[in-house]
């Protein structure tokens, strides 16, 4: 067997600690972090880009595939091989020595392997942050892979938007090194090949290295809680508040009231909001942020009032302005309170702000009509036109679990969502095993073959993870 | 003659208005926009997409070279063609019909060849801008090309950060469209081919359609022409407006004494704003803007004010708070005013914000010890790194002018941004023939073997501009 004089040799160059061999050692790798269980051959675990390099030299040798994992925190299995045993997993979990900050040029580079959370604790001393706010905590190489969006995409971009610079080892030529880490605001030579590593799921090689720009923490913060008078107001809100608060606003969060009502019943620390008027329909997170502090003569919480004031009885039915960590705290409960509420079927999808009103009203009626012991639990980012459309299969429904009516369901809302809404059926978490039938269905044929081409070019034996972008 | 035979098929197709092929009509359109004077066999000048379908697949058919051109404002020499007379110019001026606006989205798709203007007073009935700021009025598919920056980038980001979507017809597969119109802001389904036709001098395709994010207008602002007490004393004064002043910083742009200099002496309208202090060695024109009136008690002179009063006698040894269009009138009366001293050898780079002082005092002290005769009058927008080290060979100089001497500067120059100093060669007026040597020289092998099969991959026939991105 050619594994064994393969698995010696990672062996010798990774030692004990770097190479993992025992199936209950692999496993946890081989577990996506919501859902999935796959195996591998055995889990390679580098801590420096030389052996990053030595490791693609070999499997490119050898021919053997593999899948690249960071902090494992995707959700589409991009990240984790799947069944057929035929995979090492290539973990960054321990590249993460390097970090240097740069503060003046408001930069940092830092092995790819450096999860989000201690990068903004090497961060915090100075003032600073990476902008991109979510539950996980993903690898610097992960949320480049996945061109991670979260909750503040509004204020600052996405991970793309913050990427300076990168350096990845190739598949083919084998080993070799793309080394493009500036730290550039600015630079316009030629084709940026970075954009080939964002948001392809570890397909085009192995990010070791990243130069990401950072921002200045908010020194102000206010939050309200907002019940819109109905959904056509949640988008006239939120225009006014781009109107008025300008540059302030960093997030503008739909919460459904079905799943406003699962955090209430499952957290019982958090009460009622609104209270003593009843649960709402729906409801708006709204956060201003700013650098600027209060003696500068602006008040965010004095300027959410006013802006909501002048909305009350039109726009506005209801609003709560409260402790920034209270409110934020309902909305990251979701998620996990409507997990006790039965199966979730989550979607991630996106469109033009301008069309959510109409895809959310014909997707509740699509849902009621065919579905109607589904419950529907969504919430999302309206400001970047993003929707986590997630639907609840309850434990107690009179209708049993099948995975064939889900299957529908997706096809169903996915359809409403491209076909109709001209929107993604992928925002934020990227393409893996979970949603590749997908790409094959919505991309058209012109991108696949180009993807696929671009993709031949850097993977012509497809060894680099389990995403294939062509036709 | 092949060309006979195309060509009555162009003039059928487009017909007098659209196919130019006498020489004297022509020849506007092979000069470029400050220098160089090319030759073409004739100009095609669709005014629909369709015509550029067909314009492309004859080309290819008959393989015939096409240059293509948006408002021709481009400054190294990709939109023009050479002298060998073998190109046809695609001019996409008259491609500017279309303009539909989402105000809710905050997003516009237009036709490519409308241009940066046009399209601002159609935004501004809605209050809304497209905040790419800069002297000359590109097209918009010439703006993607180039991935334009301009002076506000470090507020609203660089054309690549804004576009949200685009079609472009392809060489190969030839007439063959890439639809990528999506006015998404989250959308991560593989890899995001439209960056392929960023910043790469339309070598990857005819863009014929862009969907961009917009912006609101801002509704306060607040300039101020600052003599910073050495040069160390710009990167410290910026990073205090960066932490006090947060995300109004809108532009902080460094002028050099002789540039300023050099404005007053030849537009005579404009006063020295320090008198009677002498003209200062360095200044810096910064502005702030917000979205936020007045109103919400932020008021951007007070804080712009109080900010540069607590670094008085210390960062800050001059300051005058002006009228935003007076300052910003010496700023941009910079680049025709130093044409008047002599030959302007113009640099267009950038650094980490870091390195920006350094470079400064190296690249004076290389041309003071030796080109004495040469006068640096340069300007930067130090907030995104880049720098414009325009030096000027003076009309009364005593040495002669000499081409082989600038190419001696300019190979000084920029091994030091590039090689000391990881800088750019080209920070935002992208790759065209003016600078192809330097991309030669610059670029890693790897990136020139990975962009090179990339461009064979969608040029097979090296029928689409002037640009080589190969080895």
């Amino acid at each position: 067997m050619h594994e064994n004089s393969l698995f010696v040799k990672f062996k010798n160059l990774l030692g004990e600690i770097g190479f993992l061999s025992d199936p209950v050692d692999c496993r946890p790798y081989c577990r996506g972090a919501r859902y999935g269980q796959g195996d591998s051959l055995a889990v390679l675990r580098p801590d420096c880009h030389e052996h990053v390099v030595e490791i693609v030299r070999l499997c490119r040798e050898h021919h053997q595939a593999l899948v690249l994992q960071g902090a494992n925190t995707g959700l589409v299995a991009a990240s984790t091989p799947d069944g057929s045993g035929r995979f090492l997993v290539l973990s960054l979990e321990r590249l993460k020595k390097y970090i240097a900050i740069d503060v003046v040029n408001r930069s940092v580079e830092v092995d790819a392997g450096l999860c989000l959370h201690e990068l903004n604790q090497a961060l915090e001393e100075h003032g600073l942050f990476f902008p991109i706010d979510l539950a996980a905590n993903p690898s610097v190489g992960g949320m480049i892979a996945a061109n991670t969006g979260g909750a503040k995409l509004i204020k600052y971009g996405d991970v793309r938007q913050n990427l300076l610079g990168l350096r990845a080892v190739l598949m083919e030529p084998a080993g070799q090194i793309l080394d493009l880490r500036h730290a550039l605001r600015k630079n316009n030579t030629g084709l940026d090949l970075k954009h080939l590593f964002v948001g392809s799921s570890g397909s085009f090689g192995v990010i070791t290295r990243a130069v990401l720009q950072v921002h200045y923490l908010p020194r102000q913060t206010a939050v309200a809680l907002v019940v819109p008078r109905d959904q056509s107001a949640v988008l006239e809100l939120l225009q006014v508040l781009e109107r008025d608060c300008g540059e302030y606003l960093s997030a503008y969060e739909g919460i459904s009231g079905a799943a406003l009502d699962a955090v209430l019943r499952h957290v019982p620390a958090i009460t009622q909001p609104f209270h003593p008027e009843p649960c709402p329909e729906y409801c708006v997170l709204i956060e201003l942020s700013s650098r600027a502090d209060t003696s500068t003569g602006l008040d965010l919480n004095v300027l959410l009032s006013t802006c909501l004031e002048k909305m009350f009885g039109t726009v506005v039915e209801n609003a709560v302005i409260g402790r920034a960590k209270d409110l934020w705290r309902i909305r990251h409960a979701i998620s996990e309170a409507v997990r006790h509420e039965g199966r979730v079927i989550a979607f991630d999808i996106s469109m033009s702000r301008s069309n959510l009103v109409d895809f959310r009203a014909q997707a509740l009626q699509l849902i009621a009509a065919h579905y109607p012991w589904i419950r529907v639990m969504d919430f999302g980012h309206w400001a970047d036109g993003g929707c986590h459309f997630n639907l609840v299969w309850p434990s107690d429904a009179s209708e049993e679990f099948s995975d064939h009516i889900v299957q529908q369901i997706r096809d169903q809302i996915y359809d409403l969502v491209v076909l109709r809404h001209q929107g993604s059926f992928s925002a934020e978490h990227g393409i893996g095993p979970y949603n590749q039938m997908y790409y094959q269905r919505y991309t058209s044929q012109m991108q696949k073959h180009l993807s696929g081409q671009i993709q031949g070019l850097l993977d012509p034996e497809n060894l680099l993870g389990l995403c294939r972008f062509g036709e």
